[in-house]
């Protein structure tokens, strides 16, 4: 249902409505209190209602429109394929005061960078300016922002996880660090061929980026560490959960780490640290947070060595996508920073 | 997240607040603007934090007491398995103006029915005064009520399914209705068996009440018919979906059938008629509704004989139980209808 | 493992080997006792390994060919879409003595049945003449057959669950019989749009065929009733469940039915009866028979009217198609009737 | 169905046929050419049928029996907890020429290992003369064998995963190994808690042993390497996966993986490596190898790094406990080493 808006509301866009991640950004802004959205593109639906693609959405009273007519708006969030934001990047900030871009086009800083990971970039002027999206590391730099890359899923993940361990100097980028993530199908995005078809996608733990993922880009960037990282495909739809295997120089102790933790994350809203307990939920899972913008991180000590083992869970298309770009939205416009993230998850839900 | 709440504001209580949908009024109550949870009782997690159990609340900040020392409060819901409120009625009675009942000790109207179902009542005398809580067919009473029986999960889709036939008079009451039903395991409840453990869960369709379900008393006691009722589980943890075979006396067109549901529907807020179009959800389906209070009802015509097929898709756990009850406190105590229950739901989604 | 074969060897071939069925057809091939595969076609996969498409047969020494170049084998399976083998059946039948089609062209057994579920058939001469493969209601005539057609699988679950109570005159086909059908992903195809994606597709109840689903034509073929069909689409990948709901005109009794299903089954090795009992498989689950060629039937009364519920449970990629396929070509070409058929199933089983 | 057996035939118990292992135990011996099942043992359901329990098993005829009275037979299975085998090793080899633990009991060589990863050992001295089930490992130590002991799932995948890299001397043992694994509910066995129930248990990714798991002894023993190990449970029935990620001290190439992995594999009927190429199925995945005795084992180089991402995939059931203890009784007993254990396993399928 919408909510009501309030008198402090701004004027939103969606360009790639169809896709999953254009589809949660209509969701979340439909029910954000302080923004309105006005247009949703999309080249193969035109003319269609939201509801015709998004289900949940049903209720909403509006329909994709061509990409070619943007309309002025305060915020534009771009839920394009890699490589297409950096084409139109201008027609979007022509439209719109603030573009939150949730590919992989203006992540990294250097054009060196992008090169390694990816092609030819057509716009690396624009490289330094974005500020990355995640507010946790990059909080101070949103207010404002012009223009805002919305992280990597994987990556953002792997960065809340490790984070408190950087922070608290547990680790200085120097160690092995191993990262064997398990992400859901809905990371394929709409679409997918073969591999994601129900028959063939169900059941499975598929290694489907052995080595060499781009996220390991972000990861570096950010963290200062170069990580040996490893993607399984599992069955879920929502939800994306890093383990990193890490190897400190000096020991350290449960309290150390909970301190380390604590430390990162106390004023932090949408990250809660969960290790050990009793019951069912004793470490983070991707169905604790799924349609949450929430981060679940904690960590267990090995006993026969001195390994940390660090958990992450977040629902890839919240924190790890469009939930993470209407929080970086909410900080660079200075609304209320939890504003439509309030939802607080499901219990029990299947396999979100 | 808390969503601050308004100066209309009630105290609630839940009683059983550990199971399933004890755990989900405690998610709606905790985010509803009008509502403020002073209370949850459980026998078996005494002083464990709400979190404990339900990793989605881990932010509530509520600890479970004894179901002995019930706090006067305005609301009080009660979650327990049958048999159980119908034994501390005078109880919940003395501790709250309101008492909405979950379980199925009150839906039915007289002595009589209810011994032909379950067995012997206890305190049969408060069978005529409690409201069936769903307000699509119950509204009027439901303002002011003091006692209030939450509706069947399955009970709730059939009779959205139906309702507007004979509201109609499409249908009479003497046709054969075939209503075959299929729902999630989280109509088990918490604990459960080894039929319900996931290895032997997982990836059924299994008849699980294949005649004499309960849940036929309270469709006969609001529609006027005996259904033919089937039930099987499937995989998927949230959700009721049931088809109706239905058999008119006279032809009817899908104009007639358009006209009849939105005859029917058009001003009620958690309802929605699905039938036809194009795309990929073209009738109901539990998942579009997963974690919401919506319910969509649709239909379609057999060509070759005079069936209606009837479709309906709740949550069983939000418009099958939890969210209903919210919905018809909202109308006991006139609060707006919808508060706290404007939850979208998600796309995509998985097995919710 | 291939298993070794005997001095009774057939070749046999498979054309249309890269999509399910025929998948299955090579599995069941490749370890037959009686049968050597000595050919695989495909379009799109030519040259590549079978194992390359069949992760489960990387042992198979055997690389797809061109459809164009059959070779001469004892017996071919066609595996193709609908409409491909009636425009290929000369072509076949040079090729091989005895035929075995998959696909609807062959079931029904006048062009005036086929026009009015399918469109145009291109070789009507060969309608009368192809026997209908379920050896359960066709045995006699299978002895011998140059053309078979393999039953579609709702089909298959139907026939099975109702026959006994037709051949004991419980009913006469005058009577409602309302089928409603659940299936797994597998039957879709290897491919599929949007709505077979794995996001999609994940955890639904859905209404894929409200009503019109063409395997009502085998089903009033074969049992003279004209049923009321409704197929959805649940969260499993093999598997077909029939509940089928009907009214004898006369009271029935448990002992009658067992009477019935026992008179029509007794010596078929590929039917069993489940009806009640303890423990948690008391009805026919398609989880039972995951993989298998069996087929379970069983059936329930409803105490409070005449209905009787059936429930037939079977692997549609089995008993629902390539096994049906391969039990008729063994009926065909005189092997033992239960050769290569013999797997039992597994325990536990997911999502099969 | 019962596959005839031949003159070479042995007559078989299974202690503790309920569970899941019992189960796979029975449904193996039911359709070997060499074994004849002549006692299963059940102290829960005795006198019910194999099928009560198992539904894939219904045609067998065999009822469950006390576990106290041990008919004679040439070789038993116990698939008892973890435990149980060590207090009634006396009455099994009285019983058996040949005894099959499929427990934890007798997979250590001494007791300061067993103490050091499980309570204290009521028979140490068996320790030293049982041999370890995995013939891969152990093939000639295990033909005419009193004892054996079948190997723990995470342990033999993971075993099987890098034992090449140590026959080629790419691993030494004092390199960093870290070893991922997923693995499914039936892991748990039948029963389970609240943490297995479906609505629990669906759709996660659940760290359920972050450190300390004991099969950590095994790999230590048979590998001579010190693990870091975390196992994480996932939506599936069926499987175990271990992602190891390892870093030589020296680099190597992708030649030198095959050489290593084709040297250590040739001729195991029941290993496969599964490294790259195009199509769904690229590297081992437990839905490939569902229901069946193999084990996928393959690999990647990280080009950032010396890393070696080694992948193995087995059904936990079958090559990590049922599959490798018959495998193991087949080798004791000198009969084909493939025998009883053929299957293929299926495609496509669902959550095994």
């Amino acid at each position: 249902m919408k909510r009501e808006t309030t008198e402090s509301e701004y004027t939103a866009a969606v360009v790639g409505g169809t896709g999953f991640t254009g589809g949660e950004l209509l969701r979340l802004l439909y029910q954000h209190p302080n923004f309105d959205v006005v247009q949703a593109t999309s080249r193969s639906k035109e003319r269609k209602t939201v509801g015709h693609v998004h289900p949940n959405l049903r209720e909403m009273d509006l329909r994709f429109t061509s990409p070619e007519d943007l309309e002025s708006v305060d915020v534009l969030f771009a839920a394009t394929p890699h490589g297409v934001s950096m084409e139109h990047i201008d027609a979007f900030q022509d439209a719109a005061d603030t573009v939150v871009d949730l590919s992989a086009d203006f992540r990294l800083n250097t054009e060196a960078q992008y090169d390694e990971w990816y092609d030819g970039h057509v716009c690396p002027e624009y490289l330094e300016q974005a500020e990355y999206a995640l507010p946790e590391i990059n909080r101070e730099n949103l207010a404002g922002a012009d223009l805002i890359a919305s992280g990597g899923c994987n990556a953002t993940a792997t960065i809340l996880g490790l984070k408190p361990l950087f922070d608290a100097d547990v680790l200085s980028g120097d160690e092995q660090v191993v990262v064997d993530v398990k992400v859901g199908s809905s990371e394929g995005g709409a679409g997918g061929g073969d591999a994601s078809s129900h028959p063939e996608r169900s059941g499975i733990v598929r290694p489907y980026a052995p080595t060499g993922h781009r996220h390991e880009a972000e990861i570096e960037q950010f963290l200062g560490v170069s990580v040996s990282f490893t993607v399984h495909a599992v069955d879920m739809v929502r939800g994306a959960s890093a383990t990193c295997h890490v190897f400190p120089e000096s020991p350290v102790s449960k309290g150390d780490l909970w301190k380390a933790y604590r430390g990162t994350y106390a004023d932090e809203p949408f990250v809660r640290t969960v290790a050990g307990g009793g019951g069912v939920y004793r470490y983070p899972e991707p169905k604790s947070v799924a349609g949450t913008n929430m981060a679940e991180v904690g960590f267990e000590l090995d006993p026969s060595n001195r390994r940390v083992v660090v958990f992450s869970a977040i629902d890839n298309m919240m924190k790890g996508s469009a939930g993470q770009a209407v929080h970086a939205a909410n900080v660079a416009l200075g609304v209320e920073e939890t504003a439509g993230l309030e939802f607080t998850g499901l219990h029990p839900v299947g396999a979100p």
